[in-house]
């Protein structure tokens, strides 16, 4: 396939910015009464779903969309969607299929149920509190070490459902930092009742196997003969021969599919602390939620797909309007973890700098994808998005009805949140020029008049559920996963590898022996890296507070 | 003041530009053997504080920095440093002084030393167990609400250091969704053991009164006739009567200066629960570590200052290479919330359209701030950083030693930790050329080449402290909250006013009463804002799920 930039389409899209550049959203809601009816896109599911994409907020109009959509076709992004959901080996480089949308069908192929069946009998085993220690305690405590994929969505999930169910506590460890596992161990109610899932493809990354060891070690610490590793550790992966060495039966294994990138893997035996945390039945309407929004992705018309969209907006503003970030604010506490976890799935997948065939490009790829939860970013930084000189495009998600619903809290509470998540696109829409200033404040400053004014015209998506459920917040991350698809099939890039993590890893393992106190040859690094490492060295030998 | 841009020295740099694009920081180095003892300031201080700037490791050579410096002389940055320690009314716009740096002085001032005086009295109350609720319960648990800057930095800072001593837990409420308020309190003992701190200037922020409001209606619940407000509840503020109509007596009041800033806030009254979490001598050090960073600030000379040279770098890239983002990349899980609370210490300050005198600028200001602890972001973004098309500069900052001593965390954590920290920034300074992947994997198939190849070039500074003390704490904060101020000055701008968050709270005000059931007439608001109130009004109606 050709570099984007080649074809007609794309050059299409450069000319009609010089016209776009003209335009003022609020003169075209002005202007055009239906703008938000035609802009938007409505989905139901089960278990009363409900969600409402409204992108009118864009910087788009007619044309732009149909240019776009005009792109997706000659770029064959629905016919590279179909070949993923068929199995094709579509991540080339590594030559291995895509099948994450597998693990959330509804009648899943004998693999994937397998999996699933004996996830369920252990999960149900441990909520039971039929699973026990060592020493006879029921589970108190689950955590899960792994990093990355193995991190971000057991993390951002736990935290979003956590009243769900469930007297279990549910702890995640990724850091090789010592302060990592020191704290969240000094949390937990103690060893004997302690359960950890190592969550690694390969048991080979340095960080979770050396957590691991080490959890495994302060385990013996508390329970001494008592310990069986057997009762204390379960691991997902697909190397039962590493996992048996270190003590983690067969049985105590669940597999870590191949055909599932890390980022994408929350969906199999990487949820095993979600299901614990909230339920089998609630862990299957998870499940539903993503696969509504894959039956979505499959057959809706380009012009109604809601991924197809936001995908195509973000391939407009990147490459066209030259923005370079893009944010995702939820109007949610339970989210406060959603932009972090959707950080590695949409920038480790689109951080590429050449096309599936090897070719450089000669365009962006990826954004910086960042964000906070609403209202505190308005208190942070909607002062940049409001009156800065950077252009963001942001989502703003929100919920209809309250995640928690304990009879203290005033009702008041929801309509003031979301009162402001309307509030900020719409300002952001609107801006206010000085006349509007004076006239809602006759008496300001002369002098204050243009430190008062917001330019406007900055584009939002609003993404509106009905509540944060177990199946909505399935919906909503599938739904940005295939965003990310969209964008890198726009760009012929493989959104599936991750070459570019490889070599800092190697880099590490020649450095940290340099730190041995007799080491005083450096080879031939930079003097930078060198005279970093030797300044850390005279630091870490004198030190009266160590 | 002209626009910095109208300046003959940024009009150099301009030009410096073309020339600096021919480059490459391995040549650099291979060139230059004294390439990193040039580029690298250290600082001590007490309790053996220690920490070096290293930032040879960024796209300049001597003629850049020469020229960078320059523009810091023709901007009179120095002079305007000197006016804000003076305490002359440098937010022009709310004609205010700016004085947290005189929050952190050795001998503050009177009305600062009042302050403290009584915020020590209540600290060693409170840890002493002698301040009792209504029911003569000690203190088990402290929640600080606050939103923006009343909540940032305290919940920063009590996240870093919560292992420094007491045996009270701290919690932190911003949102004005039920859902972090109702999250919070049900991780408490229980509302007799509750202390809040009511953190708002002028005690009128939406979120703040709301949970202010149902945290002590939840008191009341638990505590009924035998609850006494004044027992539970205590403000930082400067309006007394607001909080004495809630309750809180003066005694209970601690003032919030009105010359600072809410995102410059956490060295005063505003740290209050920081001072109960770490105790009284912990927080002089960490007073006395920022204090250490003002002295550098004021007395360095620019060729030798630290906030100095970051915000000169910041400035090269944001305004002449033109990289919209920053990122800062903490190898400590203890910061996990530093880049989020530096988001708005930077971004509120540096999002601006137009000069302190009102003059729109023709040149980019602020950049897009984000983060994440290290090892955790190499398996989640550093993919884009090594191998997308966006440049992104980026701050590595770590620790010689580990803040956790627990005899069970074995030393080769910390290693791995530093090791992975500096790797990082030779891959990206060095890069991978298809050369180098060949020599290192001879079997690569030739299609996968350019998949592995690295660009490079890409810059850093690295901030290595020997741990992670209250005081580095300290001096860390005020080096990036001087690193804004630099930057503020080279662009003319009032870093210290934050009109782009009025209008949106203003507008809330008026769409809040449009989600009444019985309204049905939305004014002249556009059919987006319209719409999407409607439809979250049907959502809300029917929900089996309530």
């Amino acid at each position: 396939m050709p570099l984007a930039s080649k074809t007609a389409e794309w050059k299409d899209l450069t000319e009609h910015v010089h016209a776009m550049k003209n335009t003022h959203m609020k003169n075209q809601f002005a202007e055009d009464a239906e703008r938000f009816s035609k802009y938007n896109v409505r989905l139901t599911g089960d278990y009363s779903f409900d969600v409402m994409l409204d992108y009118s907020k864009n910087k788009v109009n007619d044309e732009t969309m149909k240019k776009l959509f005009a792109l997706a076709k000659a770029r064959g992004v629905e016919t590279h969607r179909d070949k993923m959901f068929k199995g094709d080996k579509i991540n080339t480089t590594e030559g291995k299929a895509v099948l994450h949308t597998a693990l959330r069908e509804k009648s899943p192929r004998k693999e994937v149920a397998d999996v699933k069946a004996k996830m369920k009998a252990f999960v149900l085993k441990v909520r039971k509190g039929e699973w026990v220690g060592s020493t006879g305690k029921k589970i108190t405590d689950v955590i899960n070490i792994g990093i990355g994929g193995s991190h971000g969505g057991p993390e951002m999930v736990n935290n979003a459902l956590k009243n769900q169910g469930g007297s279990i506590t549910i702890h995640t460890v990724s850091n090789v930092d010592g302060a990592h596992l020191a704290r969240v161990l000094g949390r937990t109610k103690g060893a004997e009742s302690c359960l950890f899932i190592i969550t690694s493809r390969n048991m080979s990354t340095t960080e979770t196997v050396l957590n691991a060891s080490t959890s495994k070690d302060w385990c013996k610490r508390h329970m001494k003969k008592e310990f069986d590793v057997a009762k204390h550790f379960v691991a997902v992966t697909n190397n039962n021969t590493t996992a048996s060495e270190f003590g983690i039966p067969a049985d105590n294994c669940f597999e870590f599919w191949d055909n599932v990138p890390g980022r994408f893997s929350i969906w199999g035996s990487v949820g095993l602390s979600v299901a614990i945390n909230i339920g089998w039945g609630n862990w299957e309407q998870f499940l539903e939620g993503g696969n509504n929004m894959d039956n979505h992705f499959k057959n809706a018309p380009l012009e109604e797909n809601m991924p197809m969209i936001m995908g195509l907006l973000g391939c407009w503003y990147r490459n066209f309007l030259k923005h370079s970030t893009h944010a995702i604010l939820c109007y949610d506490e339970a989210l406060s973890k959603f932009s972090h976890y959707y950080q590695q799935v949409d920038m480790e997948s689109s951080g590429k700098h050449v096309t599936m065939e090897g070719e450089e490009v000669d365009y962006e790829t990826g954004h910086i994808l960042w964000g906070e939860t609403g209202t505190n970013g308005q208190h942070a930084f909607h002062q940049l998005l409001h009156q800065g000189t950077e252009i963001v495009p942001a989502d703003f998600v929100c919920f209809a009805k309250c995640i928690q619903d304990e009879e203290f809290i005033p009702k008041r509470h929801h309509q003031v949140l979301l009162s402001n998540c309307l509030a900020q696109t719409e300002v952001l829409m609107k801006g206010r020029t000085p006349q509007d200033v004076k006239e809602a404040e006759p008496d300001c400053r002369g002098d204050l008049l243009k430190h008062k004014t917001y330019q406007g015209d900055r584009p939002t998506n609003t993404l509106i559920f009905r509540k944060l459920t177990p199946y909505a917040l399935g919906n909503l991350m599938a739904l940005y996963e295939h965003k990310v698809f969209v964008q890198g099939a726009i760009w012929g890039i493989n959104s599936f590898d991750r070459f570019g993590v490889d070599l800092g890893m190697a880099n590490a393992d020649t450095i940290e022996p340099l730190f041995d106190e007799n080491t005083t040859e450096y080879g031939d690094r930079d003097s930078s890296t060198v005279g970093l490492i030797r300044y850390i060295k005279e630091l870490q030998v004198f030190n009266p507070f160590a």
